[in-house]
């Protein structure tokens, strides 16, 4: 390196919304990429199954990438990786769980290339390019070995924490690895980069742990019940808690869900979660089991339409069949979103009379993110000369930035971003000048990015007035020789509204022969006309505005 | 009456479900109907405008219906009138102010008639047909003027608590008439009915006045700030305390929204807000003062796309433009199902650099409705036989028996209900065997009732997955002589898929033209092939599954 070069930081996901986490670090004509999460489309992204982040920028600067580095195995850090790795051919670097996972997931893409994935372990330091060196630093969160990164680069240190919390009494795993984090700050940090998603929350994230005395006090006093627990596969030491409550009240366990199946599968082969032998019994043997002596874990706490727990509050699952006598424990707290769908789920276990212990009324969930105090605790520790929170919607990030200059960063050096924005940094200081591109890429089914704007307009119009088609056939000399024909799907009950039909035929009929006979048959000029006249004879008539679509067929 | 005969309660909505309230009582040939309210769609009813309950049993029985009684104003119960009143020439009872907001709503649709609104006072009994009387008892709740009802029958006296509070400290006006309660009790309840919203809240909620305390530390901590308040237009005892606050510190009052004006017009008027002389400045004329000097009361606290905030928030408001030096506080809590959009909204208001409060942050919102410490009050003070829960989801209304039981109610006196369950009761005992016509009616522009579920099934349909739309036209030998042609929206961005087209029109031809060839010319057979064969082949090339909607004419 003859000069030296700025350092850039791009995040092109994570930041003004939940999810799709990837942030590029940039340094001369090298660059690393952390983290390539997925993001769950809203309501307005109607029929689209998962959201990615917008990798051109990746894309064209293919060459420059040293590698990917993973902070944790949830989907929103690891979710896009089977679409980015079909773009770019770059090692991947995690912790073993985190691999584990991505190893899943690649293999059902039919895409898994071993040679690719690289395992490291908390506490190593790697070495990407000529610029980077990325240590791996243990933190706590709702997924086991999960790490934040300190990244030395040419400019200096960069810190980000990845998702974390501060447990001191986590399962089967080590405290933060505070030290570290405050050794680096005693050295000195360029830049950090730290979780917003709780930053509207005071005082402290509790422990994993009290989630276990929960279930040990309600498994004691439920002792003939059958016991359900619904939670994310992928928090494996929430599930590790639940087998060591059914372990201690002597009750086998079955578990239901193929994520949750899955998840458990990499978590006891690669060592995660530990079952004593004879504990696991298959979904189809519960039935040979007194409810007293039985625990099921299964996916679903999210309300999801075809989950498990959902076919199980429908009478509609093949072994487990909901009735009097059992208990349902909803060991999470709904997304934002999902809260009708989790309260529909909750109303229907109530009205099979089975017991329902959830988030608004037990503490059998905690959160895997730090609150205001911790964020505080990891600010003053790692103490960054600049700072740029992540991961949260817009304002958490401004919140998040409000509680840095509490803890004395000066404010010009605390930058609230948006993705794809660069935040260029040299001796002279930071600043965020230029934008590369960036944004969502929509997949629904097959489709990557096929589903734009228009689509979605329209799918909105369909899905909320419905679609009336006429069908007009004119011959040559500009007759009407067959129809109109008017369909309609999802506008009015049709055989309710007979006259209704009557009259749109007739207006049609009239609006195309005074056209017609004007404009010499121009089939654009009748669909225009057609649409036009039946737009507004329908508002006037019922108020509403369903999509017209008249066609026009020359025989 | 030669015969003593049954009383029997009828819950025609408000059960499992929120809004919508409806509640009939009937003994011999008379009716009394308590609340007439609507509900707002869940994102399920596509399209839909709002839902009021199905009344076919009231008209059925119009004769019999003695009076509508109204526990107050909010459009959960008094918003399905209009369409009631429709079918049913009956009196209606309230409180002054709600007759005020039900004129309001009789004029808008253009059907209001004075004659048939009576006003009663809080403490007022009336008498209705040979068989009832209706007293009606102070309670406290999030809009003023609302009261609780003791409907006395030949049976016994029936509680219905209506929404309610216990707020010691109230806004103008009186604590809850807790002895009246306890009087009835005293003499004895036959069966009570009560409000469940908040039945999973432990302990009290907060009064009124603690929002009032907020607003003068906000106020006195942002001198130089143009203060913004958003809150529900009807909870004017809210508006009074921004009022209030207004004045002592010294700063004019602009309303903006069309609802908060006509309820604010209305509130004046009767006297329920009170407001000095040269308070009220007109939304346009704000340019002439400084920020430090206004406040501006608005509707929009929900994040409804067209309201007034959000119309500021979008720089889309004729005379209110937001900008750095402006506090918005949102003097509410979302809603279920609106979390998403007001949290849009807020991230948009922070994005134009305003400051913003909102609960998550600070206490500037208390709720309407009873915690369970205040249903126990009730419950012990009323100490009914029977006991209904209403007002809630299932999950509520289980939570409120639970409740019941723990204060000494007998379990087999307790009933969980859902909507046209007839509750009977005599002197044998009570219990529910038959279920008259009730269910949901949806408003959908003019049409009451005509979106029904194929309708919502499509728009659902027609949302997620689009539409694709094969025209051919086929001569009466069965030879096809125009199309096939292909339209689709909703499906894919068609300019990026010419080749997908190609194939589907080479499909659609052979699949006709095969079937033509071996049924002579059955138009059925051709769409139910096309359709099969295209659905098959759509899904096997992008995982989606467009309506499709073959159209054959014959020419």
């Amino acid at each position: 390196m003859a000069k030296k070069q700025k350092l850039k930081i791009i995040p092109l996901g994570g930041l003004n919304e939940i999810g799709k986490n990837l942030t590029v670090i940039e340094y001369a004509d090298e660059m690393i990429v952390i983290d390539s999460g997925l993001a769950f489309p809203d309501d307005e992204l109607l029929g689209v199954d998962i959201v990615i982040p917008d990798i051109s920028y990746l894309v064209k600067n293919a060459d420059k990438i040293k590698g990917i580095v993973l902070t944790h195995g949830h989907e929103d850090h690891i979710g896009a990786l089977p679409y980015v790795l079909k773009s770019l051919n770059v090692p991947v670097y995690g912790t073993r769980l985190t691999i584990g996972l991505v190893e899943l997931k690649l293999k059902e893409h039919g895409i898994l290339n071993d040679s690719n994935l690289i395992t490291i372990k908390a506490g190593s330091i790697i070495k990407l390019g000529e610029n980077f060196k990325v240590e791996f630093i243990r933190v706590n969160h709702s997924i086991a070995d999960s790490v934040g990164l300190a990244v030395t680069t040419p400019v200096g240190t960069v810190v980000h924490t990845g998702d974390f919390k501060i447990d001191a009494t986590p399962i089967e795993s080590e405290m933060i690895d505070l030290v570290r984090f405050g050794e680096l700050g005693k050295r000195g940090v360029l830049l950090m980069m730290s979780d917003s998603t709780n930053v509207e929350r005071r005082g402290f994230t509790m422990s994993e742990s009290t989630v276990g005395e929960r279930f040990d006090e309600i498994f004691t006093n439920h002792p003939f019940h059958r016991i359900i627990v619904a939670t994310f596969s992928s928090n494996i030491h929430r599930v590790q808690q639940i087998i060591n409550a059914a372990v201690k009240h002597g009750r086998k366990i079955a578990i239901s869900g193929r994520s949750m199946k899955n998840v458990m599968d990499v978590s006891i082969e690669l060592g995660y979660v530990h079952i004593p032998e004879g504990t696991f019994i298959e979904l189809e043997d519960i039935k040979n089991y007194k409810p007293g002596q039985l625990v099921i874990i299964t996916t679903g706490s999210q309300g999801e339409p075809m989950s498990a727990l959902t076919r199980m509050a429908n009478s509609d699952h093949k072994s487990v069949d909901l009735h009097r006598g059992d208990l349902v424990i909803f060991s999470s707290s709904p997304i934002p979103g999902n809260e009708k769908a989790v309260f529909n789920l909750i109303n229907d276990l109530f009205k099979k009379k089975v017991d329902v212990i959830y988030e608004s009324l037990s503490e059998v969930h905690v959160s895997g993110h730090a609150c205001s105090e911790e964020l505080k605790i990891m600010l003053r520790l790692v103490k960054p000369k600049y700072f740029l929170p992540v991961h949260g919607e817009h304002r958490h990030l401004v919140r998040h930035a409000q509680l840095g200059e509490t803890v004395g960063i000066e404010p010009e050096n605390i930058f609230v971003a948006d993705i794809g924005d660069v935040l260029e940094i040299d001796d002279k200081g930071a600043r965020i000048k230029e934008k590369v591109s960036s944004g969502r890429v929509l997949v629904d089914g097959y489709g990557v990015g096929d589903v734009g704007n228009v689509v979605l307009r329209d799918r909105k119009h369909l899905g909320e007035d419905g679609i009336m088609i006429v069908v007009l056939g004119i011959d040559d000399l500009g007759n009407i020789i067959s129809g109109p024909d008017v369909i309609s799907r999802g506008f009015v009950y049709v055989r309710e509204s007979e006259d209704l039909m009557e009259e749109i035929k007739d207006l049609v009929l009239t609006t195309a022969e005074n056209c017609l006979s004007k404009n010499q048959g121009d089939r654009n000029s009748v669909k225009n006309n057609v649409r036009n006249r039946l737009s507004d004879f329908l508002y006037e008539k019922t108020r509403r505005k369903p999509m017209i679509l008249p066609i026009v067929i020359e025989v």
